[in-house]
C-alpha cells in the first residue's frame, strides 16, 4: 500500500477552498489573502486600511497565528470584526487550511460588498501551497528583510496576485531600496504587480486602497 | 492500516540528528543551529562573526534556503566554507532535515576546534521541530518584526538555547525596543538567555563572540 498523503491533503484542501471561493463570490464578498514573513506588517496594513476605508462595504478578517489572539484584538480595536484561528491546535501549525477558514466564516456576518481579509500565519513558505478561498492573494515583503527574499522564496511571488513592498520608510536605514526589491520580484515574475507602501508615512496607501476598492466593487457587482 | 507518518518522519530525523550530534562531538566540533524568520539577519551575523573571529578553530557552515545559493556565496566571500542545501529539491521545502545535513557534512573538511553553523530556511515555525545535529540552537528575532513574535511563535523561544534580538540599530525607527522583545521572550521562557545585537553598529557582537568562544573551547576539549 502506498498512499500519497501529501497529495490527498492538498486535494481535500483545494476542494474546500474552491467551495469557499464560490460561496463568497455568490454572496458578493471579496476575499483577499495576505501572506508574508512574521512581522512584515500584515496586521498594520489592515489597521491602516480600516482608518482610510470608505467602502464599498465593510472590512472583516480571519487571522491565523500559531498562538495568541493578539491580531484579532488589534483589528477589533480599529473596527474590523475578526476571527482568530490558532494553528497550534490544528494539524499543521505553519499555515492556515481551508477547512478551518470555512468554519471561521460562520462566526462572521458578511454582506454583499464586504471585503474579507484572510491573514495567514507569518511564513513565506508553507502558506503558499494551501488555497483558502481567496479571490486574490497579496504577498508582503518588508524592506527590513533584505533584497533577496523574492529570489529565495519564489513561489510566494509566483502564486500571488499583488506584491506589497512594506516598511519603505525603513529603506534609508537598511542596505536595500524598495526599487531593488521590486526588481527582484520582477526577476522571478516579470509581469508582477508591485506597490511600495509604508503605514508610518502613508506612502503608497492610496494606490493600495484603489487596488482594493476596484476589486471590492467588481465582487459586489459579480454574479448573484 | 493507519500510519502515523508525521511521528515516523520525526523519529527518523531525530535518530539521524542524534548520530550527527555525537559524531561532531567526538570530532571536537561545535555545531550551532540558527533559526529565524526570513531576513532577520542570520547570514549577516555569520559575516560579522567571520570578520571578528580569532578562534579557536575555523568557522564553517551548512546553509538552507528554498532556492538560490546566495547565502553560501556570501559566506564563502568572507572566508567561511559553506555548503548550500536547496530545500525545494527535498520533501519539505520549509525546513532543513537531518538527512540532508548529514550528507552535506561530507563536503566539508572539519577539524577539532572548528565551529559549524547550520543556518536553517527562514521560517519561525517548521524548523523548530527538526533537530539537525546541533549542540546549541540560536533563534534570531529582528526588532523590525515587532515585539509580539516570541508570544506568537513560542516554540522558537522554548526550544532554543540563546535568543538574539537583531537589528537593534533599527529600534528608533520602529515602534519597539530590544528590551520589549527581551521581555516578551522571558514571558514565554523566564530563564531565556538573550543578547541584543546589531551588525551595523557592532552592538552586542563581543557578547555573542564570547558566548560562542566559550562553547567552541568546551567542544574542542570534549570527549575524544
Amino acid at each position: 500500500l502506498r498512499v500519497n498523503l501529501s497529495a490527498d491533503i492538498l486535494a481535500d484542501n483545494e476542494e474546500i477552498a474552491a467551495g469557499t471561493r464560490e460561496w463568497l463570490r455568490d454572496l458578493g464578498v471579496l476575499c483577499v489573502g495576505l501572506l508574508s514573513s512574521p512581522g512584515a506588517g500584515k496586521t498594520a496594513l489592515l489597521e491602516a486600511t480600516a482608518r482610510l476605508w470608505t467602502g464599498p462595504g465593510n472590512l472583516q478578517a480571519i487571522v491565523g497565528d500559531v498562538a495568541t489572539a493578539a491580531d484579532a484584538e488589534r483589528l477589533a480595536r480599529c473596527g474590523i470584526p475578526a476571527v482568530q484561528i490558532n494553528t497550534e491546535h490544528h494539524g499543521a501549525a505553519c499555515h492556515l487550511g481551508a477547512p478551518a477558514v470555512a468554519r471561521a466564516l460562520d462566526a462572521l456576518e458578511l454582506a454583499r460588498g464586504d471585503t474579507l481579509f484572510v491573514e495567514n500565519v507569518g511564513n513565506l513558505v508553507c502558506p503558499v501551497g494551501f488555497r483558502l478561498g481567496e479571490h486574490f492573494r497579496v504577498v508582503l515583503l518588508s524592506v527590513a528583510e533584505g533584497g533577496d527574499k523574492p529570489l529565495k522564496y519564489p513561489r510566494a511571488v509566483l502564486d500571488t496576485d499583488l506584491a506589497l513592498v512594506t516598511k519603505v520608510d525603513l529603506a534609508p536605514h537598511v542596505d536595500v531600496s524598495a526599487e531593488e526589491i521590486a526588481a527582484a520580484i520582477r526577476r522571478v515574475r516579470p509581469s508582477a504587480e508591485v506597490l511600495a507602501v509604508s503605514v508610518r508615512t502613508g506612502e503608497g496607501l492610496e494606490e493600495w486602497l484603489s487596488w482594493l476598492r476596484g476589486r471590492a466593487a467588481d465582487a459586489r457587482g459579480g454574479s448573484p
